[in-house]
């Protein structure tokens, strides 16, 4: 008799659930609910509250009932009776964070708060936090913290205190409301399971929490705001909870809203992009998973910690229990590819490509994966929307340089592509010339599917092989790996991620190996890159910085 | 009783005749007529001879064509009679030469010749004889050659001492049967004639030519190769006449063949872009003319000559007669926004100027136009083929930086007008910096007239007003006024350049006067490109010439 788990995957305009069998890792049956209020950042549901520039809220009533739909939906559908579902795994983006009560309701669901925009979820890309992160980093180098260069040297606008502090200084009525600050991923797994237990993986990653050091001092944070001193104590919990472990069980409430078993194991939440690594069968050190979308998260294991120069997380238990997980990002890839197609790829090839009966990406594809590498001598950084690793600079912007009459939209497309492989093998380079070797890569996520040049030129730019997830929705199976190591083996489930791992993820049969005179050439190239990289990158010229801040 | 003459324009595509008004200025009647043979690039006319990489020839039939099929033309849609055309002036395109026999007749219109691709015309585009000015210019180096500062540093590839070599070398027996080698324009002179009178502005701007200095020595030229020691006494001409006088009269054989009258006055013939100046207005020091079209000459007048790092040519009477003229060139503008039209215009575009019932050239220039200096964050570096001038390097390549997600395609077109603007003013500061002021420009081309937006940011960036040309073909009504010079005011013409410019030239009501505070921004963004121009141009990093070579 075959087992199930279900994956939650919690991404930014839906929420996604897979239901997944534990034995084979074959996805039965997927339901994808699209949040109503999706990403709130011009004016609050109300109709009437206008937000700022760089605002990014969500309501946290659309995730409740995005399991209210797609789980009942996905036990319709698979005709899986609930009693054969034998755990559940959750993974949420990062940092999304809102203000509860002492019940855990979110204060915006309540009458008196529902029109302050501080009372929402704050969603990763709420970037309104800024100059809060910019005094954070700079009192916090003042001070010699420590934890600081655990992240690279900067804390991101994106993360936990930032985004508290903002609350504090331009809603203190709110702040002092608040019981707690939570994790959206978190506050999930309280309401499946009534138990807040607080992921290691969020608070390492976006709360400056480290297993053995812990938080900040209240010195630290008092040194930010007086009424931040005992923030953590007041307003977040020091009980963290490492991924792989169980959370609680489903509650009588939540079994009657979606249908399943109560009682039912849930695992502690972890962030969306880490749980795609397990999906990709990394379970070790060496293997470096891309996930690969409109962004990129470059996902490494290891039992040592290190301090790597630009790159931004180091957390223990972070990705897999009993490793360091280190996380570095290139925040845009995809990204480009779109704006690229969106502003500039001409008229004449969309006629073309359409003739051909193929969509415009394939069409670029197709066209570009004629050229050799170094033919069409252009070289771009792929700064479309700043750098995160290893310069952590968002005030970085895009480049493009060698054109000439000649030069034709493809070619641009594939310097486009290879601007990209370079910025990643430059993450690569950070961590093996820091003392963490990289023998292969794995990738997965929405692009390595679709795009057989890109990968390819991903292997010959960096010079190693490149094996894809066989899934699609990497996070989710995570996630439902996650909910069988919750269940363990006596339900059916397994006892070790190792164990997950092997029966419940694959690879694709095709990897893709680096062809050696192309690899020749991308040594010459990313050379140049370097070079250009360094320059504009490292203080030389800061154009773009004085461009953006114009 | 009004006079006409007639201006014979003779560009790379097309020859033209225009009929003028001596009295007003007022250009009565334009014909066009298309060389068969257009430009030969890939098979001589046989059919068979096939052509090597950058060569580019056309067949002098083709001019003798254009006279034959415009004038006729001229006088019948005009309806005046050829007693009231005085006066004729041709502008050709330059270096553009022909091997001729001691009678006049292009080696490639003889049977023995004709499939020998070095008996045709060498057109100024012709860059196979690459290798040969590399040499020459190592040579003259080499030699410390005063006459190498006077051309800034470097001899092109499209002029006559090296396309001349490249025959010796490729093809001694052309050589050897060559009588002389002419420039098209004053072959055509001496068709119209019957009188050699080459021309002060081929021979200064494109054969080494000084008025004090004469050619380089005999012992020069042995340097290069024995046989060409004489070369100038053996297959050129030392006698050179002055832009401004009469080369002679009108044949009874070219009467008949145009219909003109016997015995009218020809004047000596003069480059394209040489013969907008007047047609400009411009007699004067400190009014810089440019001619922006695909490419952009920038002319300058003094009673001084001056050696200017980067500027490829001064030479006296080159322009007009008692100045030095000097030119600059940015050899990409037009020429880079057509690129860019047609490689990075996406199809919603098109689609919406189209909609809207104007070309997509006025409709990203409407877009554009609404854009405020330095909003976009972009800039470029304007060398889509290379640069001419300050830095004279063709390896050099087309830059563009400051991109985000949120780049829109008429900002990038914006930023490219703004890189060609900043380009010119580069030339300008080489001019004033080296102590030739520069208080106004002037415009006349195939843009002025079309881009409004185009102009205003040339008169921003470089802070000056500009004036542009009423007529929309410059060079042919230059032509025309050197034809009334040649007439004479006896005849009913000139006996000054500056009476005919008084007369028959004409500027745009409309001027462009420099905004204040765009200047201001302007200024910034020029320091950046300055620094992006000397890291990229004079150097520091030569990542452009290493890609290009790959």
């Amino acid at each position: 008799m075959s087992k199930y788990t279900l994956g939650l995957d919690f991404g930014t305009l839906d929420g996604r659930a897979v239901l997944v069998d534990v034995e084979t890792g074959e996805e039965l049956t997927t339901t994808v609910y699209t949040y109503p209020d999706g990403v709130i950042d011009e004016v609050l549901p109300d109709g009437k509250t206008e937000l700022g520039l760089d605002w990014a809220l969500q309501n946290p009533a659309d995730y409740i009932t995005a399991l209210e739909h797609t789980v009942p939906e996905v036990l319709k559908k698979s005709k899986i009776a609930p009693a054969d579902i034998i755990g559940i795994g959750i993974d949420f983006t990062s940092c999304t964070i809102l203000p509860i009560d002492e019940e855990g309701i979110p204060l915006c669901m309540k009458e008196e708060w529902k029109s302050n925009p501080h009372a929402w979820v704050k969603l990763w890309k709420h970037h309104a936090a800024e100059p809060y992160a910019n005094r954070l980093r700079e009192i916090a180098l003042k001070r010699e913290e420590k934890f600081i260069y655990r992240y690279g040297g900067k804390i991101s606008s994106e993360w936990v205190f930032p985004k508290i502090w903002q609350v504090l200084e331009e809603a203190p009525e709110v702040y002092e409301a608040a019981d707690h600050f939570i994790e959206a991923g978190d506050w999930l797994v309280l309401q499946l399971t009534g138990q807040e237990r607080r992921s290691s993986c969020n608070a390492g990653y976006k709360a400056i929490w480290d297993k053995k050091e812990g938080y900040p001092s209240p010195d630290f944070f008092a040194a930010l705001h007086p009424k931040l001193k005992d923030v953590v104590k007041e307003k977040l919990s020091t009980d963290i909870y490492p991924i792989g472990s169980k959370a609680g069980e489903l509650t009588y409430k939540m079994a009657r809203l979606t249908g399943l078993k109560e009682g039912i194991p849930v695992a502690v939440g972890i962030i969306d992009a880490h749980s795609a690594v397990p999906a990709t069968t990394v379970t070790q050190p060496g293997k470096m998973v891309l996930i690969m979308g409109t962004s990129t998260c470059h996902m490494l294991l290891s039992k040592e910690q290190k301090l790597i120069p630009g790159i931004p997380g180091v957390v223990e238990d972070g990705i897999l229990p009993g490793y360091f997980g280190y996380e570095a990002g290139q925040a845009a890839v995809g990204d480009i590819f779109d704006w690229f197609v969106s502003n500039c790829v001409p008229a004449s090839y969309e006629k073309e490509a359409q003739k051909l009966g193929i969509n415009i990406y394939r069409f670029l594809e197709e066209k570009a994966s004629k050229l050799k590498p170094g033919e069409s001598g252009l070289i771009a950084l792929d700064w479309w929307n700043g750098n995160r690793s290893i310069l952590n600079n968002a005030d970085l912007s895009g480049m493009i340089l060698g054109c000439t009459l000649n030069t034709k939209t493809e070619e641009i497309y594939r310097a486009l592509v290879e601007a990209t492989a370079f910025g990643a093998r430059m993450i690569i380079e950070a961590f093996v010339n820091n003392g963490l070797p990289i023998d292969e890569l794995y990738t997965c996520g929405g692009m390595p599917h679709k795009d057989k040049m890109l990968i390819q030129i991903y292997a010959d730019v960096t010079g190693r092989e490149i094996k894809v997830a066989s899934s699609r929705q990497a996070s989710a199976l995570g996630a439902a790996m996650f909910g069988a190591i919750a269940a363990g083996s006596e339900a059916g489930g397994y006892d070790s991620i190792e164990d997950a791992v092997t029966h419940m993820a694959s690879l694709e049969k095709k990897t893709y190996l680096p062809i050696p005179e192309n690899v020749e050439v991308y040594n010459q190239l990313f050379t140049e890159y370097r070079k250009l990289h360094d320059y504009f990158g490292r203080g030389s010229n800061q154009v773009m910085e004085r461009l953006k801040r114009r």
